[in-house]
């Protein structure tokens, strides 16, 4: 298994071949991209062993390949059926932002508990009330469950999503999430970002 | 200075507070904030450490001081002046969370170089065209600069928001970006984080 620093890299390759793409580069040497991308030339040779991929001696690797096995390796290249919950502002923000089909998410459906927002379309999607997680979540066959509620919430509706059959979470959250272990948890607290960019700004 | 794990860890117990404090709780210790967030209780008397607070014996921290001290010390107390370039889904998105604001991020103008939204509002906040980066940041005094581009433009897009005077960058691109030593950098790529979850799943 691909350890999680390699991984976290690979996308960073991805979108640096993605723009050789555009400029119709064909080839790219790991000492070509490491120039760019600040990244020892070795690390990269062996984060890319992962894939199902070859580099020519002298010339590297073909750019279109290397961005399809890419995306492939990646994930990207197939849909993954997503629900949010918390339909309020980051969670609307999530739902209108097209970018994460491209990179294969596909909403289906926001909940919330807000009366005023249940049974109502937001950005072309449904929006149920949080109660009928569960039942929602297996009717549809939902994988991801992706969590921007006010952190009080945050673990009673991991729970149902978890009831609903969600094989991983995307906890939007700055509070911390007990998941079964066959449960994929992802944290991505932005907030949390910008208290370390604040406190760095300081010096 | 705090370590940026120390640092990554207050938000957590800064969401977990705030929830004590509307449940009326008065005081909390480290082996409660320990056995909620699973986190060591010797690391967290450490990570509070840095903070200008002391628990009492027996008793721990108090609630509404020790969540006053954790904002205060994060930066969320006081609003950093952001601008967004690309205000496009993600940039657009980011531009109507109003969570932001919550923890000091105000972000007072968007820019694009789509010349059909240039000149136009997005959520009450004025989007001026990409070519006027570097004087409109010098002329509202812009701290930090949110980049949301698409990759290849976002090397740019930094050069001129620096040259604006920003001294942080937020970037949400999945490309690095260089940098010089003064200027904070912070990679949110949350792209990465879905390619993290994907790869978990499938074992």
């Amino acid at each position: 298994m691909i350890p999680e620093p390699a991984l976290r890299r690979l996308p960073w390759y991805l979108a640096y071949v993605g723009i050789l793409r555009e400029r119709n580069v064909e080839y790219v040497s790991s000492t070509q991209i490491s120039r760019e991308l600040k990244v020892d030339a070795s690390q990269i040779a062996k984060d890319l062993s992962f894939l199902d991929i070859k580099g020519k001696t002298r010339i590297g690797y073909e750019v279109r390949l290397l961005e399809h096995k890419l995306e492939e390796f990646l994930g990207f290249k197939r849909q993954h059926r997503a629900v949010i919950v918390g339909a309020g502002s980051l969670g609307g923000a999530l739902m209108q932002d097209s970018g994460l089909t491209r990179y294969g998410l596909e909403i289906v459906a926001g909940f919330d508990n807000d009366a005023r927002l249940a049974g109502t379309r937001k950005h072309g999607l449904p929006v149920y009330d949080s109660s009928e997680i569960v039942e929602r979540c297996r009717e549809m066959q939902i994988g991801i469950g992706i969590i921007t509620v006010p952190v009080e919430h945050a673990q009673s509706v991991a729970d149902r999503l978890i009831e609903g059959g969600v094989k991983a979470i995307w906890n939007f959250t700055p509070i911390r999430i007990s998941t079964p272990e066959d449960v994929v948890i992802s944290n991505t607290s932005i907030y949390a970002h910008l208290a370390v960019m604040y406190n760095r700004m300081k010096g």
